[in-house]
């Protein structure tokens, strides 16, 4: 038998984690074909009392990190939660930005496709997370909000990755501070199947320098998700205002996407279940100086998702992008996915 | 007391890990010294069912990772695990190659030696993951045998470790996948003490490209090990046929290796146990171009393992390489390893 | 209802964790902020039996870590731990050295200050681990000793971190062993509230080189930590004297520093505490060549911890630092952080 004042440390610490392996596969004349490994993560919590808890979230990203490797260690979360009364929370430290649909939920089990959507990860700019303090309530009618204050965006104005929003994100490390940012979101979720959601955010410089230029920024979105039995139906969209001649020179200064995406999906037996999807999406975001990443997008998807069990996934999907130009890439993509 | 519902995380996720600290001593000219901990592994383990499980292996190598570190963190094993009926499993994601004695074992307490056999190290290669579907069978009688089907190796044609087998690794990080690999093995324990297995991998191009060169590999190797009483055999041997002009020019077509070692074990008291082994090994691998780590060497072993408890060990051994040139490399190593 | 076979693993296995998230404001002409997670870490334990530990500590430095990143996975303890009689210990692995107060328990809800006090970073230098064995004995009458055999610094006497104490620590990352160091300290807590430690190293070459200039290193120091009630006194000095002309000549042969912080801590209800300190601090190290890090420095702290529990801390303190030459540095710090 065990003995349980060994199992104490246990009773207030909890282990969980998740990950995604990808392969991708090229379908126009390049034809490269690439395995990765995209994210083994670790979750670490520990509840101080009933209302003092700590969430960290600790990732490998590419499956190698060190010098010459093409992977990189993130701490993705890291903050202390506050229980307070009337459902609200507050809480200090290292947390992702409650913004879209993926941010703060992105466990491969809990979305389609087999790479997460390219609005989220080049508008909002998903995983996203900041160093900082926020509040979040959510009251018995349905309606809830989240508030925080925290680091902000530096965006590179030079360089290939130039006026790209994905690309001003300091991930918490040795990160300038000199001009924070306020997020907002306002929730419901007061009828069976339907959640909304409109959020907001502001920064005075994504730049973080003294020029004279003003770049001041300006986010603002909502989503939509509505589940029927069966059917599913997901709704985003997000929209970037940033000021300054720099960013309006580039045509940097409106960054945008959104994306729609109905689904169906099949429970199998007791256990097992099936889903199909197909999304539109429209996005754009800066080119940069000699950057061929950024640009104006129309992307159609379609794919399988497979559940052998709750919380364990087979994808496969299928991308064709179209580009401003009328150039096309198409994507085949498998992958496996688990979360705990 | 402690409140089970609270511990039933624990009951489905479970953590491990090993690690091994190493002193190596140059005893010829050069009298290099030199300590790392050379392993730190965390082990994270999911029960999804009973039939459905996640295995994961998180290391990080030479004790500091980073933009101008030795050390590397990587991902070794994850990967989900299917029961399936008439003792078949199914695999898919990252994991272990089934080749060899130490590339799916190797935890420091399971092997003679500090460090890990350089016919393993160099000619298997161990350790070696790749990304990729599986499945393994044991049955009553003692039989066995595993199949997979993952990406390959990716053979460096120049620089400094072109032609070496140990450098075509791509470790799942943004990996070429052009050619893929399948790798079999059979298994037989049903005599015992005894263990046997037979193995063999082949892949279209280890250099994963488009040139009019045929770069076809094909490994084959087999293993025994014999275990009487404090006695114990180990033997290997693992060979490589690679076809191209460039590999035969180089000297690199073949490249092989094999080891005997035998061993005597006491039990000391209830907990302790103290072990001696002597090993020969001999090996031939690719110097590629201006590299001096290749070529041909005999190699000879003796030394000590003391385990004070079963899973934590104290090591030390002596090593005497002779290259092609009868050239000799001297080496003492002392080390202390765990497992759990 | 839980399974208890399913949880032995947890009865001998132990996760552990301690981070902190700091803000730095430089108050002076340049003016800059920094929010940095500076370090996350996770403790994972085992007990092979009641006498054989494992005990080590993993830990991700600056939030992100790989190529081009600024941060750093690092493996500061690892080391197999064995209860022998009498109140004595041996260890061997990687472990923190003995020295100071901050060197071996540095959880942020330990110490008052965001930042780890500067004379025990720059003399000390914490965080210090080395790979090798050692003895620890703590008799009843309060008396206690540790005695280990380490590796050693590896002092760089070229480059912008030349003669630095701290820059000679290899990490146990593919480290030289030429020169070990042994260390060596008393302790005597036998009167309540009081506790008093003093510690010296010896290595007979702090460069690890085979050139003729004699540069053995001897370190000694003391502590002195009362508690009476509310009121807290911490007290540290530590000194280096270092043999050779280069270090003569670079005005490095001889690096000390040493703090005195007096405290006060209210309880407030019953899970929460408030504290104050002020903390004096001398040191000098080497300034190396054209290093504007070292130099001569009097340094003034003054701060507040909040603790909402215990192992939970918010901080805030203001620094101001003057030279040698009577420039001035003044910071401005808050921080979050937590143990378990």
């Amino acid at each position: 038998t065990v003995d349980s004042s060994a199992l104490a440390w246990a009773a207030n610490t909890q282990i969980g984690g998740y990950g995604e392996l990808h392969f991708n596969r090229d379908l126009g004349g390049g034809g490269d074909n690439t395995v990765d490994f995209h994210r083994w993560v670790l979750f670490l919590n520990h509840s101080f009392s009933d209302r003092i808890k700590l969430y960290s979230e600790f990732e490998l990203e590419h499956s190698l990190a060190g010098d010459g490797a093409p992977g990189e260690v993130e701490l993705e979360q890291a903050y202390i939660d506050f229980t307070l009364d009337h459902g609200l929370n507050a809480k200090a430290g290292l947390f992702l930005l409650p913004l879209g649909l993926l941010n703060e939920t992105h466990e491969p089990d809990t979305f389609f496709g087999v790479e997460r959507n390219r609005v989220e990860s080049n508008i909002i700019p998903t995983t996203w997370w900041e160093a900082g303090v926020g509040a979040t309530q959510t009251l018995d009618n349905g309606l809830g909000w989240d508030l925080a204050i925290h680091s902000g965006l530096n965006l590179p104005t030079s360089g290939s990755n130039a006026f790209r929003i994905r690309s001003g994100r300091q991930k918490v490390a040795e990160a300038a501070a000199e001009d924070p940012a306020v997020t907002a979101r306002v929730r419901y979720n007061g009828v069976p199947g339907l959640s909304l959601s409109a959020f907001a955010q502001y920064q005075n410089d994504v730049t973080q320098t003294t020029s004279d230029e003003d770049n001041s920024a300006f986010l603002v979105g909502g989503t939509a998700v509505y589940q029927a039995g069966g059917f599913g139906l997901k709704a985003l969209i997000a929209s970037w205002n940033i000021d300054g001649q720099s960013f309006e020179d580039n045509g940097a200064d409106h960054q945008w996407g959104g994306y729609l995406e109905p689904s169906y999906t099949w429970t199998i037996g007791t256990d097992q279940r099936l889903g199909v999807f197909a999304r539109y999406s429209h996005y754009e975001y800066a080119r940069g100086i000699g950057n061929v990443g950024g640009g104006t997008f129309d992307q159609y998807d379609v794919g399988v998702n497979y559940w052998p069990i709750d919380n364990v996934v087979l994808k496969a999907d299928y991308s064709h992008i179209v580009d401003e130009d009328d150039e096309v890439e198409s994507l085949l993509n498998l992958g496996v996915g688990y979360s705990f």
